[in-house]
């Protein structure tokens, strides 16, 4: 009898018109009747692994210990790709093989990881198009019920990773990429808090450059609130990444800056 | 006392810009502050009856014995259509009378079924435009604490049938339809798996031509990883149907195919 | 320990597509791992502070007694904005000072009001632009594990307040406006049941003369049901509004009334 009630999260790509991720619940609620089921987000554009990766990324930190990650963003489903069940930062996660656990496997080293490939914990008709709701869930549901990691399946050493956009150090400066835009038009950098503090060590803010989009943008501020409204800005996102915003508006709608425009940041 | 936590889902129109959904739920929690929501969806188009048809049919199998279904679809609230409250497959399903529930009563003949009249179990002020909240929640809401169903109104023999999309089927032949199109742009039909093992049997899957919105497609897939990106194929989809989809891509944008097109299908 | 699971709803301009909802729940989860949370709506226009207090005003009276409603619609974040923790209607809310919590101090008299201040209960590094996370939702999750309201910081008597538009009564007439549509086009407006009382006191539905959008409707229908399809009809809505709708179709697609828009109101 666990002590609390398994949080499981779900992170897919299926919208919320149809019925996928209903399914998935219910698939999960068979097996665990007390679990916490979070929705991650479901509204990742089709297939878009990375997308999925850097959210993922972001948010697992803020969850629970032993709290359960489900991820179906999965163009490869059908095929002999794997599914992965991987213990990592006291969590889990159960993904597809396909790279989309590369911020989680960065950030922490996996504690255990196995093919998941025992049919015992499947769903009695495994469909060929939905393993998200016939394997994934319901491995997901058995994990929250108690089950061991290793029962699912063999250990993995060489899980897909997924290549990532760099971030170039310089002495005076450093070069990165917009990785996303959010709901709110900020767009989101992949150069992290870290970087910043490597060039910018005692540093005025005024010290700081930034080129994207053909737009140049001095400063760091330190919140919405202190840049004119309309105006673009530079501040550190509430996940550690340097973002490029507009104060009441939206960056994204007014530059021309899609997923993998070059950002430049000089110390002067 | 239940035995474990009752789980009731939510099938609306409503969408979530509002709090229509949210002003469920809070009537449910008021009575039953264990219940295990789960949205199957809120976005079926405004008065899709069999939109929310078709997704309940696919979607009650994969939840729990004594799971509550809610559906709210309900272009006739406020006149003197019937609530119902049925209950089939050990499951449960409350809904206005008109044909929402038809898939639920061709798969599972109802083990009960009453009209929902008995006012003790509404909400106080029963508005004209909002039933969902102030019946069929409440009502919900009384059954997963334990209330019996023949408390809630007098028994039904003849509830609102909807009218389906035939298939049709001849010895080398099925004729069907779309019925909808989901997320990403599958075009499902209402061609099921026991449809083509009737014609079928003994078939190579190369004998399978299909016709829909003009163009042609040969053989049936087992999975969108085998056929070349982009490119039109047919499969058995996760709730058994047949569907015509592209690989990486989206059918729905590709064919001039809405609800109701003409799904021809011959052995050669 | 309390008797049951605490109830936590979450109203904010967040959207799906990015995961700051989700990390909200994990906050929440990591302290109160048993709340029952619901989404009251995460579609607000980004910072519509007027829209996210009438969703919660017409909301927060369907929920039991002890839940707490977190709101975070907030572009003052990171500047010196006070942060609220209100005890109203045995209920608790937890909003920036910005007036959002405008319709539940017009309804309920607060029972105890404070400005959050005690770090203790925030997460460990509050970042400048997701105090939804780092302070009202890990707030939030102690007010929902026990801690006293007392504890968050000092009493407040001054809240900020939201100007409203203004319901303007006449012995035969009623000027108010249109406050929002809702996702079936349907106009909703300040004008409520008891200003409709006031008025219409004894009279027939067919002396009621509305204007709206350089439109004229006649009488006060009880549902939609009852006006021919594609007609404009004026009905109370569910919260008690007076609203505009066309049956079986979208008044707000067939007017031009976004919110502002003046409604006339008179006794024939």
């Amino acid at each position: 009898m666990p002590a609390q009630r398994p949080v499981i999260t779900l992170l897919t790509d299926f919208g919320m018109c149809d019925s996928y991720v209903a399914q998935m619940k219910g698939v999960i609620l068979q097996k665990s009747p007390d679990a916490q089921i979070v929705d991650l987000s479901h509204e990742i554009p089709p297939q878009d692994i990375l997308r999925a990766a850097y959210l993922l990324g972001d948010s697992y930190p803020r969850f629970p210990r032993a709290t359960i990650h489900i991820v179906v963003v999965d163009p490869g489903v059908g095929s002999d790709r794997r599914v992965l069940c991987i213990s990592a930062a006291r969590q889990f996660f159960i993904a597809p093989d396909n790279g989309v656990l590369e911020l989680v496997l960065r950030s922490a080293p996996p504690e255990a990881m196995v093919a998941v490939t025992n049919r015992w914990y499947f769903q009695k008709n495994v469909s060929t198009t939905f393993h998200g709701r016939d394997i994934l869930a319901s491995v997901a549901s058995h994990l929250a019920a108690g089950v061991k990691l290793s029962r699912f399946g063999p250990p993995v050493a060489d899980p897909v990773r997924l290549q990532l956009p760099q971030v170039t150090m310089g002495d005076k400066q450093i070069s990165g990429a917009v990785i996303y835009a959010d709901r709110f038009g900020n767009l989101v950098t992949n150069i992290e808090r870290k970087h910043l503090a490597q060039v910018f060590q005692g540093a005025k803010s005024s010290q700081m450059l930034v080129w994207v989009g053909g737009r140049e943008i001095r400063g760091l501020w330190r919140s919405y609130a202190e840049q004119q409204p309309g105006e673009l800005m530079c501040l550190l996102g509430s996940s550690g990444r340097l973002e490029i915003s507009v104060s009441g508006g939206s960056a994204a709608a007014g530059l021309d800056a899609p997923r993998g425009t070059p950002v430049e940041i000089a110390r002067l």
